[in-house]
């Protein structure tokens, strides 16, 4: 199994939700079970941001989305699906018991995960027949975006299933980390309450408010550990001496605090009260829709950022959207454009991303030329100068690009482009290229390009291959019937 | 004082030594006493990382560098001084003896800040005559480029030190994030302490890696916690139902395993050496000097991709950002750009940000009209059309540009832009750009562009007011002697 054919998610929450999002825009079809009355509006609304969230993240092609059904019970809702996932409230007991149910309809090659953020995979598979198939999968909120799932196995899982899903995990985007002992709260979570005690007792002695412990946090560390984490962060503060240096300076010069902070503040009404007041002078100013957004799309300039990082191939959570997104355009070939038609290729789908806006809210100038660009190596991509061709050392280069802005576009809104051949020899083609609004299809900016055959290594124009010729020859040969561009041909400043 | 004029660095490490960076990069002269015999190298190593992330980081102009000078004594290093930064080792006596020596020295009207990152200020201002202007503040690594200072008055500190320093801090790019009560080490690394010392415990018991460890950090919520922090990033989780809400469903949740995780882990030599074999196995294929370039570079494009957030206002650190660059456009007419010669205005200075870069490590394709299009808003600030011009409702928009790409930049590379003004109307600019590679003046691209005057709120073109226009027209006129450059007027794919 080298991909999952259909999921089930039993419990529909905000985390259940998010995991048939994540599996629903990955092409899968999901089967969710979940009694609460209001489930198909909470799985609705979570998809929903989901699905604007990745408009903005990629523009790699998505795959056309999967189905979303709902089961009227367990059994139903596992019927042949190969990743079943369990999100269901926080208590041993219930889950031990889902888990059970699930466990005996599932077919026995089915993996099982469970979202638990704190209990021990051994304890929930306890009464399983086919435990070996179980596995704790911890995923962060908001699932969709956030790419971490810890895997934890228990004593009766099997190191075969925590490999498989793994390699599942990466085809929906996302990295399985495996932890290599149970214990409960496994790592994250584990972390994360040590840091939220210690912010509890700061709070609690008024040594700050939470808008002043936030600020610290998102000024300094955490921009360090969204893109290093801890080890390799100190790792650079130790210098050239490395990391044990480190440790022998700061092992010392922490004892003494150490000792201190290791009671337990007691989260009484009177600090809960506290803290709530805070925080709504902190943040009350947003709704908490709001606020979602705003992470959101923070995220994804954040992951998109990182994609870009170390010369361009890649730092941690980008490495992984960079990843991603060669899977998503390996499997582009099978979507189907047509190219034999006497009409510009429908090549890009994208929702303007917010670090994309200027201060009045439009797109920014330039995002413009990313997409135009984009819609060249989507081009490119169909004639067969993939990554695999470019690596092997040509490619097509941009040599010139003339943009005419004609309308705007906003934050949030979503267009599309596309693209006409106007014409090709041997190492060169010609396009013209449209962005339309999605919605009325008004054309928003246009762009004639000339792109350039290139042996990269000689840095020297060559003639592109047969093999890409024909491909491209092709289309042209479609798109000849078309009337030219009124805008083609035309120089900056140029009258009607 | 509503700048600093003069900082003194009392300690030149890698702390001190990125003091010194951001006073320098904001115009501002430094001087330095450090008896360290390679103090003077290790102080350029961090100035010149310091000169290269803040190339990457902004493509406002930085006001002329301050001039670093090395003094030969404490008191000689503070005369002048306004603002007066302590740095030297964690030590109580050592700190103090610094701290009354440079008391005594100082004119007791200059701010005097420490950078200890655990002692009392009441502790440290104990024996100075003037205590009331001295402060902790205590930055974080990479100085230069983090914005967060803590700022924690002792007993004696004034308010108005405080509320000084919040200020002075902002005009080198940084926060001041005043601190309510003192403790020993403050919040910052309150939290990181309680953090690090279960990370301790879990590589001790051997649930997982170092390099796991931060992958778990690092996938999840450090990319939280880089835009929003702790309390903020659980107010969402809270839903509509809010703050409070979700303190009660997290409290009982987390109160079993709060009781357990209050030991202390003792860091014995077994324990550093585990830890640095596995960090040694994460990240031994980078050196520390990579790592650092890495990390600088990964931070640059946070704070770019948060500078654009929240529909272009920026946020988290990218508001901070973005208000240090309005400082820094506000200052620039005072610049020297000599608008009445016969030659190209040079508008711009950028470094190739890696997170710019394609898959080759060259600057992708769009990045040059970002850099054009920077070039044309540095010319539009030059006459006039600044931020405030802007939110009065008038602009001008691009809405032609034609591009040629005659070379490639490689990631890093220092660039500069110069624009040529071709001719002028009431409502039009018409304008060439060229960016050059700054180590052989040569020419990367070119881009033509149309501007046109805007009523935004019309949405309709409108002439531009005189006080505009009669600065556009004197570059223009003293341009008019120039060649028209060859690509001008030119068409995609026209034959020369």
């Amino acid at each position: 199994m080298t991909k999952i054919n259909k999921a089930a998610c039993v419990g529909g929450g905000v985390i259940g939700g998010a995991w048939a999002a994540r599996f629903l825009l990955a092409g899968i079809d999901v089967s969710m079970y979940d009694p609460h009355p209001e489930a198909t509006r909470i799985v609705g609304e979570v998809l929903a941001n989901a699905e604007r969230a990745y408009g903005m993240l990629t523009m790699a092609p998505l795959p056309p989305r999967g189905t979303l059904s709902f089961a009227k019970s367990i059994e139903e809702a596992v019927q042949d699906a190969d990743w079943i996932q369990e999100s269901v409230p926080e208590r041993l007991e219930l889950k031990r018991g889902v888990l059970t149910q699930i466990d005996a309809a599932a077919s026995p090659s089915a993996l099982i995960g469970s979202s638990t953020s704190g209990l021990m995979p051994t304890d929930l598979q306890r009464d399983m027949k086919h435990p070996e198939r179980f596995f704790v999968a911890h995923p962060y909120n908001p699932v969709y975006l956030l790419p971490l799932v810890e895997l934890v196995g228990g004593q009766k899982t099997s190191k075969e299933t925590i490999t498989k899903a793994k390699e599942l995990a990466a085809t929906i985007g996302m990295e399985g980390v495996v932890i290599a002992k149970e214990i409960e709260a496994f790592v994250g979570d584990r972390l994360l309450e040590a840091l939220w005690r210690e912010a509890l007792w700061l709070i609690q002695d008024d040594i700050c408010d939470t808008e002043t412990l936030d600020n610290v946090i998102r000024y300094s560390f955490g921009m360090r550990w969204a893109q290093m984490g801890l080890f390799e962060t100190y790792r650079i503060a130790g210098g050239e001496a490395g990391m044990r240096h480190f440790l022998a300076q700061f092992g010392p010069c922490l004892q003494w605090p150490w000792t201190k902070f290791t009671d337990v503040v007691d989260l009484d009404d009177a600090l809960v009260d506290k803290i709530g007041s805070q925080s709504d002078a902190q943040s009350g100013a947003y709704g908490i829709r709001e606020l979602e957004r705003i992470r959101d799309e923070n995220l994804v300039g954040i992951m998109q950022a990182l994609k870009g990082g170390n010369g361009g191939k890649g730092w941690g959570a980008g490495k992984l959207l960079a990843d991603f997104e060669s899977r998503l355009w390996a499997n582009a070939g099978k979507l189907p454009v047509d190219t034999g038609a006497a009409k510009p290729l429908r090549l890009l789908d994208v929702k303007v991303n917010p670090s994309w806006a200027d201060y009045n809210g439009h797109m920014t100038e330039f995002r413009y030329l990313q997409v135009f660009g984009d819609t060249s190596d989507a081009l490119l991509r169909l004639i067969g100068v993939d990554d695999a061709y470019v690596k092997d050392g040509h490619s097509y280069y941009t040599v010139e690009t003339h943009i005419r802005h004609l309308g705007e576009a906003k934050v949030n809104e979503a267009l599309y482009s596309t693209c006409q051949v106007l014409s090709v020899d041997e190492k060169r083609i010609h396009v013209f290229h449209t962005i339309h609004r999605a919605a009325d299809d008004e054309t928003i900016a246009t762009a004639e390009q000339m792109l350039l055959h290139v042996d990269a290594k000689a840095g020297k124009a060559a003639p592109a291959p047969e093999s890409v010729l024909s491909k491209v020859k092709a289309i042209a040969e479609a798109h000849a019937t078309l009337p030219k561009p009124e805008a083609a041909g035309r120089h900056v400043g140029q009258k009607k």
